[in-house]
């Protein structure tokens, strides 16, 4: 099941860069992390942005929830989910 | 190069049944053909709206601009487009 | 699984009342046979609006959005989804 | 007298951990004391972010502003209230 | 219980004359039956705007949602709703 | 001459508790002195909200800008001021 | 006392020429009697727009409704008043 | 003196097709008949949109005004006006 | 040539008093010796609010922006420009 | 390829006097370099404001976020990207 999920991140400009750094760090692993399980099948940068769009395919709503309050950067984000259905013109099966 | 692009239905409520029949199938057919050639990959209904979310693949802004003005829909649609950049999370080449 | 789902109604002024009555009474019949089945387990009234909050509980995505295209006032509405998870503070099992 | 409540919590990124904990501990344990009492009978989390929609069951509008103005993370919410009355096309008495 | 409402209203511009006389009419009758009654305490015009700030005083959501569906202008207006509580400075009683 | 006018108080997290609990004391005795002196006839509490809808009752716009000015919390709030008519339905004379 | 009016024109396009030219004539004769009573004391066109920011001198809010709700565009206007004070860095008397 | 101007067009569906024929050729001559004449030396279509983003170089926002509601389609359209200054970085004389 | 601007100043809550009483009086004599130099010929202060509304009368878009930019609050401040053209009901030469 | 920037910079006033004005003179460097090499042909200030309108030629999404998320200014901006195609109207080659 497939949700549209845009972030957009916040961080605090006092962050210390230490911090920053390692937040940062650990997003990327988790973010490749659940791409590598197939969670996560899609992610762009949006240019000019610090956010991104993203496509998941997960189970539930509640494993969605899950997979994003997980997310190291969850307290710096704002984010906005959209669901997502099969296009009656879409051509793939 | 990708767009994410955005499309909101629009149709008058008095639009005749046969031209909206007709309209809605050249739309359909119109879609699928880029489908097809590799310059609409994705497709996607918005869940409870007269709306799909997409993603474009294209050579430039010109070529992409060519392609929506040319749905037969053009005029009953609001379109967004956001330019997507590669993310530096993103684990395919 | 859970969705909150906001409908508001926008009836052409023009519309023929005859025409205006049979489909706000399909409507109705549409909605209650949902509920029955247990897909559309609550709906509000907003106060002061032709409008209203619902709950359904759905399979899929692709479920709620076959539901609410369904609707016979689809065309008349501005939907809007909303996924629901479970809450952390929530004391039904 | 049903009330559609809609809670968006927004911590500063500088508060102290242990007053945090604290607060979210104080503010579940009086969520669930006003769900065993009947006067909060739904609260659902909102999928990818810091909120929750929720249904309040109370006598007046001056007893729904006791309860909420009485939530522990009150001072860091922004709250939208929207009354609720019957559907008349809800099958429940 | 005191709830705050403004109306705005959007009369089609091509309403006949008589018919938008009479509805006027009706609403001013039923604007000022409902005051004598009391529950209908205050109606303000905005100034350079044809819409109105209004406090009602009636005993449930219910009975304010018959209360606004029953406006002659109902289906030309658009209404929010605000439900107001006791001020801690008020000094009326 | 009748204003209707909201005010939505913001206070910085980080504001001494000694000096919030003195602010806010003077904000009371302003108000009160204020409903007292026939100036501001009504102030309700928005339910779920630090916020409260008023009406104000002064001679010129001038007048209500002192008022509004002199808050003890005019810094840390955002005031919205909207003119008030008689209006055509009203039955008070 | 001075009130800052913007009022944005909307003229349906379906309007018959020979009523628009007239009610056109209509409007600019009563604007051009406000002005010369004093009432309305400044007219500016906004650049691009059929709208404008205009300056009214009166003696109090009805006074300001009945001036605006007599235009005869008023029926086609969005109009949004805006009540001025005295500016403390003001060097006019 | 530079202006950034953004007009988005907004054709009634039931214009006649013939007059809209005629009115986008009157436009397009018009628009680049400006060009020419230096006063509106860009123009770019807007992606996915029936819009334009242009820059234009007058000698005074009357010269500005009367160009822009010169225009075939002027009460078709929504314009934003903008004006621009030098920018410091510029390193354009 | 004349333009319509609104400010509207957001002080930082932690400002130093002294800094701040310093700023604004620097803000004032910069105002009232534009006043006088026939710049700025008006000045509003937009009732219950920190923001004003003025009138500059200057040569060039440059010119406006070098004598707002200069401002001791400018940074303090979000400023709206609005370009103004003589309105044809105007009686003024 | 031609896309259309607008940059609002929102520097915190707690920046240090030092390393604010080393960042502003980086971004000043930055900004000349892409206008020496074609890559930014275009920036202009907007009028009252702290922010630019600005015109990039690139060849991909791709390097117009590498050139954004370079500048020493990125994370104190808010940037919005807008795609631009050649104008059906446009006398230009």
């Amino acid at each position: 099941m497939l949700f549209h999920v845009r972030m957009d991140v916040r961080l605090p400009h006092d962050l210390d860069p230490d911090a920053k750094a390692e937040i940062i760090a650990r997003e990327k692993a988790y973010a490749q992390e659940l791409q590598r399980s197939g969670k996560w099948p899609q992610i762009w940068r949006i240019v000019g942005e610090y956010a991104n769009i993203s496509i998941f395919d997960v189970e539930s709503n509640d494993e969605l929830h899950t997979l994003l309050s997980g997310l190291p950067l969850f307290q710096y984000m704002d984010i906005e989910v959209t669901p997502l259905a099969k296009h009656p013109s879409d051509i793939k099966d």
